[in-house]
């Protein structure tokens, strides 16, 4: 039986930390702010700003929302991203993706500064994840699962990472992150050949595939670290979400395994808070250069 | 035995399709230029400059050196970069690399337009590489490989590729197009434990780490397609060049081999050729438009 790695005690940690470092900045008068981008009212955006507001106030951040109609132009919104990225007083800024389709994305993420860019929406941030540079911060997700093997200190150095899936949000930045601690790794996708036999292989394995239940005992070992970023519907409880592995399955054969709800996502908002506390110190430091 | 893959008539090929459109764009007024930017006069420069102006000629390519001394300042180099960058006539610039350590070698680098940046120096080039987006071109060296495995008609989707080295020149990049084409990636490098039985497993390996000789028969198998990117001095014979592979080792075994010289390397500059001649036709048909 795996034993589980809790990713609400790995937020507790980056809270921890996040609450630490805000306090400190805000009695010497910044409280770091994140600003909230978005478009229209969809059901997640609404429920993840709502998640997002309360991690931000239990850590001592403020959190603003700049919220637009569906109608919005892509001029104006151009416009009113580039106000939020000039204000002094907000140092991090996410921006609900994806976009209504009569609106160009691409165009709008690249008005986030990269010292402002929390969740890694524009090409100078992903361009740094792939070419090591220090600037800018992992999306929260790959970022996420990172935290989650450093906090239980999963050795990775020399060590097979395979990850199933190669979105922008996690497989492909994440492989990045792993090989940057010197990971051997592999990317598979839907397309792969035999991926259960590809994933027995590795000594870490994370599920991103965005398919509920896929990865089941046959895709683990004994030895296994089996990370579940996914969030899907559980086709067999309405109403309750479940991961990319089947859990019961999984678990039975992996060594370490993270649970969905209480694993990776939970620590992806705490993480958001982070990289925007981390953007107010490098803001202030640069005002004091 | 291994079956040869030709670089020599890979080149061949890119060649012939870069003369046929540099001779349909020269009839039409304009003939395409690459600008190549050197500091110093290292000797290895010296000899891919020799090399490219022979290519160019050859395609019916113009090829302009902007030569500067090293001791130039890093204002004057932006500023004469800047200058070949707003040049109309010149549609693909190259930057030899490393430039000497005096020089901030990143910042000079973005002062390439990316749609003149044909051997994917600059931030938006990798970035696009890392997301898929279509503007740009890749390094030319991983775009060589994937001009070879085409040219042989080696299929990829659901194959196992297996990548030695994680540079941004190969290793990264050549990844990312693997993964495009639906190919199952894995990147090993220095540190990964057990580096034979990980490449044994490989459908395609390609080794492009910079060390003579070090893939040998153990790293290989019988249906194994096998690229080498190395160019090495030969320890076994002065003044002759040998690859990553240990050609007589692992030719033995691979079901198809790549050597060198005479193989990469010798796509490496026909391919920034075609870049060059590929981005001619985008400037006039933006011009046009």
């Amino acid at each position: 039986m795996a034993q589980i790695l809790s990713g609400k005690e790995v937020a507790i940690a980056v809270r921890e930390r996040t609450a630490a470092l805000a306090t400190e900045l805000t009695v010497k008068g910044y409280q770091p702010r994140l600003g909230i981008i978005r478009v229209g009212e969809r059901t997640d955006d609404l429920y993840y700003q709502s998640s997002l507001q309360k991690t931000c106030l239990s850590v001592g951040l403020d959190c603003q929302v700049f919220a637009f109609p569906l109608e919005i132009s892509q001029e104006d919104l151009q416009k009113e991203v580039a106000k939020v990225a000039a204000d002094p007083t907000i140092h991090g800024i996410l921006l609900f993706c994806p976009l209504p389709k009569t609106l160009n994305e691409k165009a709008i993420r690249e008005f986030i500064p990269q010292d402002k860019d929390v969740d890694c929406l524009t090409n100078s941030s992903l361009a740094a994840i792939f070419t090591d540079a220090p600037e800018g911060f992992p999306p929260c997700t790959a970022g996420a699962v990172m935290e989650t093997l450093h906090y239980y200190d999963i050795p990775l150095k020399g060590r097979h990472a395979v990850v199933i899936g190669r979105s922008l949000v996690v497989g492909k930045p994440l492989a990045m992150l792993l090989l940057r601690e010197h990971a051997t790794v592999t990317i598979c996708h839907s397309r792969s050949v035999d991926l259960p036999s590809i994933c027995r292989q590795a000594d870490i394995l994370i599920a991103a595939v965005g398919r509920a239940k896929m990865v089941d005992a046959s895709y683990t070992h004994s030895g296994q670290v089996l990370i579940d970023v996914g969030i899907n519907d559980d086709p067999d409880r309405p109403g309750k979400i479940c991961g990319d592995v089947d859990f019961d399955s999984a678990s039975a054969v992996a060594g370490w395994i993270t649970p969905v709800p209480g694993g990776i996502g939970s620590v992806t908002s705490s993480l958001l808070c982070w990289h925007t506390t981390l953007a107010c110190k490098t803001a202030i430091s640069r005002n004091q250069e």
